[in-house]
């Protein structure tokens, strides 16, 4: 199935735009699963089955389990996804990018090994360096375009004939690179100006969102910023405003998610709240 | 020791400027190591034997190793270069980068899980992406600038306000973020012209020099443009041109090296070639 309509299917079945950020801190897991021999996987199991009924997508970030050398755990996350919330996305955050050798072996990584429907990509290296990740019609690549860190400003802002780096990054993207309709962006949510000039330019791309929540990004300025003319056409990502809420327990994180969902489809025309 | 330090004496004890890079592909592998249970460390044993004493540098590229799934063989095989070369650093290539608590998540992939003492990180999103790479003083960050790849231009040649972004960025990394004076910058070796330029702008910045070999980029070429004024500055890397010479065969792999080795001294100033 081309991944344009997985990623439409994803949303009608769950009827949401919420993403599930898989990130567990090791430092901020719940109390009663730190004897766990399998700790990651646990929390995660406890994430996934509370939120299953609301999630069109989970995102676990990468780093949370490479740092520890936890790559089997988050395996077997990915497998439980399967199991229990088959028609949800899952998005390796990993941020890739090289050249292209080296980003054949990446989005190997991503779509064999870890058997992702979507990965996260940094564009600085260019064309070459983003291609391998986009050779796959069932799979996406969601390239960084407005991050949603203090810092993005940095480099992301800076203005080439008056338009901004990042909306550079964005119209090569949409223009060159999506010929199989497989290309999302990372929009932040800390940035809703930014976001609405994005959608007004690329009306029909699809926009990952991260920032929401512990970041500090403000939920009904993205949805006005961002929903495409369906009202659809975000991902809206909580991690640690899911995860951690209640201590991680299991009726705080599911609470939580169908709060971040019922909140989501208040702003979105013709959805009722909590369907 | 001070990164700046620990770099100048692997430049030193070895007398050298090359980075081996370790980047084993598995369909590339010499045939006599295929049945090998750990084929990837097996190469890479042979590798690091071979070149040991013309190595100021090893970059194992981490794609090749978490493709597979073959982490640990990444880790062993940076042990065996402690043990073979003690005197050369270890530069995980895995141009990572993202916001503040992934960020110090990847260091401590680099750092701690894998020991390395320098990562290559991508500046796409700004400082507080960079930051948590820059705060052990012991340990590098290289930052891509202008890399090797044909597609490098597409962003990093943009012109803002004159000036492309490849030198903004090299600009706020020099001024801003090297404080501690352990930060280096990628530059690639297809593009000279680009090279020389940064090096007048910064003229004690040390920078990692992909695109010699299999890439096209051309030795005496980089020699003018990137050395510094005393004929150092550079760690010039080569991974295909040296570790599939001869098909992988050791005494190839060992010919290869010496040979870099003896055509960078002979374009540096006051070094004899071959020592």
């Amino acid at each position: 199935m081309p991944f344009a309509e997985r990623l439409r299917r994803a949303q009608t079945a769950s009827g949401s735009l919420v993403c599930v950020g898989l990130d567990p801190d090791p430092a901020k897991l719940p109390p009663d699963l730190l004897d766990e021999r399998a700790a990651l996987l646990a929390f995660n199991r406890r994430i996934i089955d509370a939120t299953a009924a609301v999630a069109a997508a989970y995102k676990p970030q990468i780093a949370f389990y490479s740092a520890l050398g936890k790559e089997n755990e988050l395996v077997d996350s990915i497998r439980y996804i399967r199991e229990r919330a088959p028609h949800a996305l899952v998005i390796l955050d990993s941020k890739r990018g090289d050249i292209g050798n080296t980003a054949e072996a990446y989005a190997k990584e991503a779509f064999e090994r870890y058997g992702a429907d979507a990965v996260t990509v940094n564009p600085y290296m260019g064309e070459d360096s983003v291609r391998p990740f986009l050779a796959r019609p069932d799979r996406g690549a969601i390239v960084l375009c407005r991050t949603s860190n203090p810092g993005a400003g940095d480099f992301q802002d800076l203005l080439i004939d008056g338009l901004p780096l990042y909306r550079r990054v964005a119209e090569r993207a949409d223009r060159h690179w999506n010929q199989l309709r497989n290309l999302m962006l990372v929009v932040g949510a800390t940035y809703p100006a930014e976001m609405a000039q994005l959608r007004r330019a690329h009306p029909t791309l699809p926009f990952l969102v991260p920032g929401i929540g512990a970041q500090g990004g403000d939920l009904a300025s993205t949805l006005t910023a961002g929903l495409d003319a369906d009202g659809d056409g975000l991902l809206i990502n909580s991690s640690r405003g899911i995860i951690y809420a209640g201590g991680g327990a299991a009726e705080s994180i599911r609470a939580a998610a169908l709060e971040l969902h019922r909140q989501i489809n208040l702003g979105r025309p013709g959805r009722r709240a909590g369907t």
